[in-house]
């Protein structure tokens, strides 16, 4: 269809149609009969009649299923327009990819591609269309479960992996079938929820919003995403569903915005609980007035528009959403081929493809962190293991929202050390948080017999996610116990750990010869983290988050503001700096930080200027020396500081990074170019802009070290 | 001086004499050669002349040094414009009160003023004409140390105590040379460091500020506080020293301000730091433009001004500045009497009187707070007791901010006991941080003959106050460890808590029979104790910042924002809604908690119309019995919750309260009255309005529980 026929279909629908369109509800609704809309726990007040008018749907689907209810559909729709099939795929469909904070941690934005293109190809295999991802909020709380949706604090590399994923799912053409529309999400800084506490309140001023926690979704969009997802909380003060300034004024006047905007499951109505509406139909003027094209999981807009569409400004708001649906339902095609060409077969070959196992395995492997490494690793094939802990044996790798992740299809930690012919002593899968006296005991004799002690370690996958926060973060006391018996047997000491966020690790990292954060790492995640264990792949991942020295020290990130007492600057005042008197200010483990099993030496810098102009660009480069025994991918990360700006600006911001492959003894020239535009910031009175005047550039393996030189932008 | 001869005055300056009315230095300058302008350890840049031209000094003084100070100026001041001092006299100049958040527990208003009138007679017969008090900094993380000097969590609170402050300490009219100019600070939300760390950035929006962390500094100046100290933090990327829009356009434009605006310790310099200015030139004219009056500290304006006064909208600026300080020491009678009727004799009957000490000891039993009480409190005087722990003997008991404070003035626990006659077993002072084993045995022996074990622990004062933030709050591991000790002796256990913050008191409170937060008490503070402890007073005070159950449940207070997902709400909703898997959303200890020795009843409601228009009130009514023995003070409390917004309101929120006293079995019926402004509150768009519409009133002995009833606001 033309998108100019789209005005002509709008113009034939009936009022209840358009509202229609603009309802979502789950795919359950169509093929289970207790939650059908005249089914008994239903709670939704549709009347069957208007089932056959719903514009969206989400939830579980196979291809059989998506062909039965399209065409079910169709034949009850009057007017012949598609269902539209949206989904939570958000690591990988089948093929479960490392968490996306554990992505992150690769920094490698083709392999990010990679993966959202496999699970495109899976998931729309299987019948969708749409899927709710990426997740591009800043996180700087690790109680908040969902930082595992996240690429981590930083803003330019959510920009960066968020654009690599929606490229990824959209592949540039949503007329392809293997296609999936990206979803963005949650605008708009959904991580910053207070106190780390799922949808609780977020009060961000205006001025940090743009620097920091806009551009990953500006971004996003401007890389063709073609729906975006309003955030759940408060936004100083607004809910963001019915946050007029965010979703009118920045995203549509601003950003020029031409796509849908999905609510969050169920936040129409939760602007009731939130006190700025009195009842659903308070809730539906607010939301389509704001800019809530499509209500999800709720059916505000179908109790009340019909009456509150008689206001000739309603009813235009009304036709502009339904105008963007079916815009978006045409840009995939859906009027053409209703079933966007799903087919058993086709399905069936695309699954769990030997092809898209290798990107999972591949991802893992990049995805893992090594924190500590006293020569421990990597192991020598010969030496006996025994392999302890709760992640031992468990297939419970997948992590969070990895819905249709199936544990069979899971490698285990084990099962990765057999399938590497590793001699086990023994496996020992203990319980999370407790492991009983005498099953203590027998651990410990039978460790004793081994040359190596493999512990994994972790959260379980409950304690991440949606609403999975915790006010502590550090290992449960049974683990750290378990930890300690073990370092009594003087053997080399691995502890592998399996979680969703940064852990307080003071304790672990204290006793263990060797720390490896896997995170939650997906379908291969037990082939990935033996290729690391016994050299098959050389450690590169680099932390997104900063891992806190405890709780107490939440929030800790690389790129905050400069203080008129830096603790780094005033070494002879012993008290009235800014810092703690029991901790340091710096995290445990830096952003940017990871180790590898070669070392990389940093030195000849090289700066083409030491002035830049605004009309030019200057280039620094530095060379890198692998002055290891194993080739390795270091990442080499350059980062800003802004001298004298019209705002505070952080004390350090990534501004580039660079991936590259070197071989033992090698040396490799890393170069980067600057111009003014890498320069610019939001500052308080909402001007973009730069500064003239002096600017600290550091080159560097992570956040906290590297080398600097300043230059000096002139007019 | 008539105000009109100001103008005079100004026109006969020179630009150097306006230039050192802008400055301040330390009193010191002027008596220890060492630190004098010329003296070797200076590092001020401002020459022997220019000492004879600085406007204001702040630091240690007394009467004689006062006259000799102002005398040695006045003979060199070309003008005879004479000096004004200051000082910080927070809780008390030579008699010290209960630190700010202490007496904030008191919820007594008039006392509060009392012990600020108190002050201000000490300090002015010491000749001060100037104190830099109150501060009314909102504070929700009790790892920031300066919550000592704070009056807690709530506006309301922050602003009924910080005007009562003013009051006490310019008592109406400045001329009586009793009084004190206020200086209310810091302007603004310096309480709201980020992460807790002092001088750390504050990001909060335009919403926020006007409803929660305005109202205090805003009501402190309209009750006549004639001075106002911009905070050292960063607000939403401005340095608050250079934030126009908040000293320009918030304070003065909007506001009406007319008084002085200082800046805090060398905050304009630091300037430099915080990256907004490259020099001292760029620093002073980005103070003098945002509305920096007076220079702390630094001579920024000094090695500037003289240059950036040549543009005449900078002069101006200048000559605002100066007018409104010569202004301020007109107010206080300076030019008149420019030594404010000191005298030797004043100050030596002033100083530490005997009804000043009777002031100190009210106030220190009415802000202690009787945090648990298993009907071992009050205790017999029959009984021995042993008294451990590192305050039983301490007379480090004022807190921090009491400089002029004399520790041979304090009253110890001890003391306070052997004040009542009470036969005491021992006394043992130990140890904050580590009690040796041997010590542990010895303590445990003694403890075993006497009836009842009172343990006086506590923090260090180092540990609070301006940068005594930590990361841990915690009592020290050997303190938990003591107290599990004595509990096994299994004697009525009574913990006594010195310290300056909310601490986490999960283990404390378990192993403890009666728990009482002293805070620090301030000179008086073992009397207060003991009356509290035998029940010579009835402990009445109530929290003013909520306990947290652990420092990753930070932020936790009582006014939090609806979000869509409320925990209490969504009772059959196991995971997807507002909360910590591992705690529960809820404080430890709630604001407004606080045990007595009686028990209230609260009943019989009476609420005198169900719908309130703006043009009349309403009233309610409570009625109040105490069932218990002793004779007690209950704080009533009104808090309110706006259902329906523009924005998401406060789940409850402290509107009024009222102080009573009851005697056994007497009922007393306590009323409020309720007016349409009364729900007003900043809607997002900076309105101060309120909504028609639903509001719920709960009139409780705390913020956790209480009888609700509702209201409509009608048009």
């Amino acid at each position: 269809m033309k998108n100019e026929e789209i005005k002509t279909l709008l113009s034939k629908m009936t009022l209840e149609e358009k509202i229609g369109q603009l309802t979502q509800i789950r795919t359950s609704y169509y093929y289970n009969s207790n939650t059908s809309a005249t089914g008994t726990i239903s709670k939704l007040k549709f009347t069957k009649e208007q089932k056959w008018m719903i514009g969206t749907v989400l939830g579980k689907l196979d291809a059989k299923m998506m062909f039965e209810i399209q065409k079910e559909y169709l034949d009850n729709n009057r007017l012949g327009i598609p269902l539209l099939f949206m989904h939570d795929i958000i690591h990988g469909f089948k093929t479960i990819f490392p968490i996306p904070l554990a992505l992150s941690c690769s920094w490698d934005e083709e392999l990010i591609e990679k993966t959202a293109r496999v699970a495109a190809r899976e998931g729309s295999s299987s019948g969708y269309q749409a899927t709710f991802s990426p997740m591009v909020d800043i996180v700087r709380d690790p109680r908040w479960g969902r930082v595992i949706e996240s690429f981590g604090e930083d803003t330019l590399l959510n920009s960066i992996f968020g654009v690599a994923m929606v490229r990824g799912y959209q592949n540039g053409d949503l007329k392809d079938p293997d296609t999936l529309i990206s979803c963005v999400k949650h605008f708009a800084a959904y991580g910053a929820a207070e106190g780390g506490r799922d949808y609780n309140t977020v009060d961000i001023s205006e001025c940090r919003l743009r620097n920091e926690y806009f551009p990953p979704y500006y971004e996003a969009i401007k890389a063709g995403a073609k729906s975006i997802m309003s955030s759940f909380n408060v936004l100083n003060g607004i809910p963001a569903t019915a946050n007029t300034w965010l979703l009118r004024k920045i995203l549509r006047e601003e950003w020029g915005y031409e796509g849908v905007v999905i609510s969050d499951w169920g936040a129409v109505k939760e602007l009731i609980p939130h006190g700025t509406a009195e009842n659903s139909i308070d809730a539906a003027k607010l939301s389509l007035k704001a800019g809530i094209d499509i209500e999800m999981a709720t059916t505000a807009y179908f109790e009340a528009l019909p009456e509150l569409c008689k206001d000739k400004s309603m009813e235009k708001l009304l036709d502009d959403a339904v105008e963007r649906i079916l815009l978006l339902k045409n840009e995939c095609g859906l009027f053409e081929d209703p079933y966007r060409g799903i087919s058993y077969e086709k399905e069936k070959q695309t699954l769990l493809c030997s092809d898209f196992r290798k990107v999972a395995r591949e991802a893992a492997s990049k995805s893992a962190v090594l924190l500590k490494n006293s020569d421990v690793l990597p192991l020598e094939r010969s030496k006996n293991v025994i392999l302890i802990g709760p992640y031992a044996s468990n297939s419970s790798i997948l992590g969070p929202w990895s819905l249709d992740g199936d544990l069979n299809d899971v490698i285990t930690i084990e099962q990765g050390l057999i399938n590497k012919n590793i001699r086990l002593e023994g496996v020992e899968t203990t319980c999370f948080n407790e492991i009983s006296k005498e099953k203590s005991e027998e651990i410990i004799e039978k460790a004793k017999r081994a040359d190596v002690i493999v512990l994994a370690l972790g959260e379980e996958e409950e304690k991440s996610g949606e609403a999975g926060c915790v006010s502590n973060i550090t290992l449960p006391e049974a683990q750290i116990k378990l930890l300690r018996c073990m370092k009594k047997l003087n053997k080399p000491l691995i502890v592998l750990l399996i979680n969703g966020r940064p852990l307080d690790l003071t304790n672990v990292i204290e006793e263990a010869d060797a720390v490896l954060e896997c995170w939650f790492p997906g379908t291969e995640g037990g082939n990935a983290i033996a290729d690391i264990l016994y050299g098959d792949y050389n450690p590169s991942g680099k932390l997104t988050m900063s891992f806190p020295r405890g709780v107490g020290q939440i929030p800790v990130y690389y790129n905050n503001l400069a203080t008129g007492r830096p603790k780094e600057l005033l070494k002879n005042e012993k008290r009235y700096k800014s810092q703690y008197l029991d901790v340091p200010n710096e995290p445990l483990f830096p952003f940017g930080y990871g180790l590898g099993y070669s070392k990389f030496k940093y030195d000849n810098l090289n700066i083409s200027k030491k002035e830049l102009s605004k009309k030019e660009r200057i280039s620094c480069s530095i060379n890198v020396t692998n002055i290891g025994k194993y080739t390795g991918i270091e990442t080499v990360q350059l980062y800003m500081r802004d001298k004298v700006a019209d705002i505070s600006r952080p004390v350090k911001q990534l501004i580039k990074y660079k991936q590259i492959i070197i071989n033992p003894n090698e040396t490799k020239t890393v170069e980067f170019t600057i111009d003014e535009k890498d320069l610019r910031y939001w500052n308080g009175e909402n001007q973009y802009k730069s500064d003239e005047g002096l600017f600290e550039f550091t080159l560097g393996k992570d956040s906290s070290e590297g080398i600097s030189f300043e230059v000096r932008l002139i007019s």
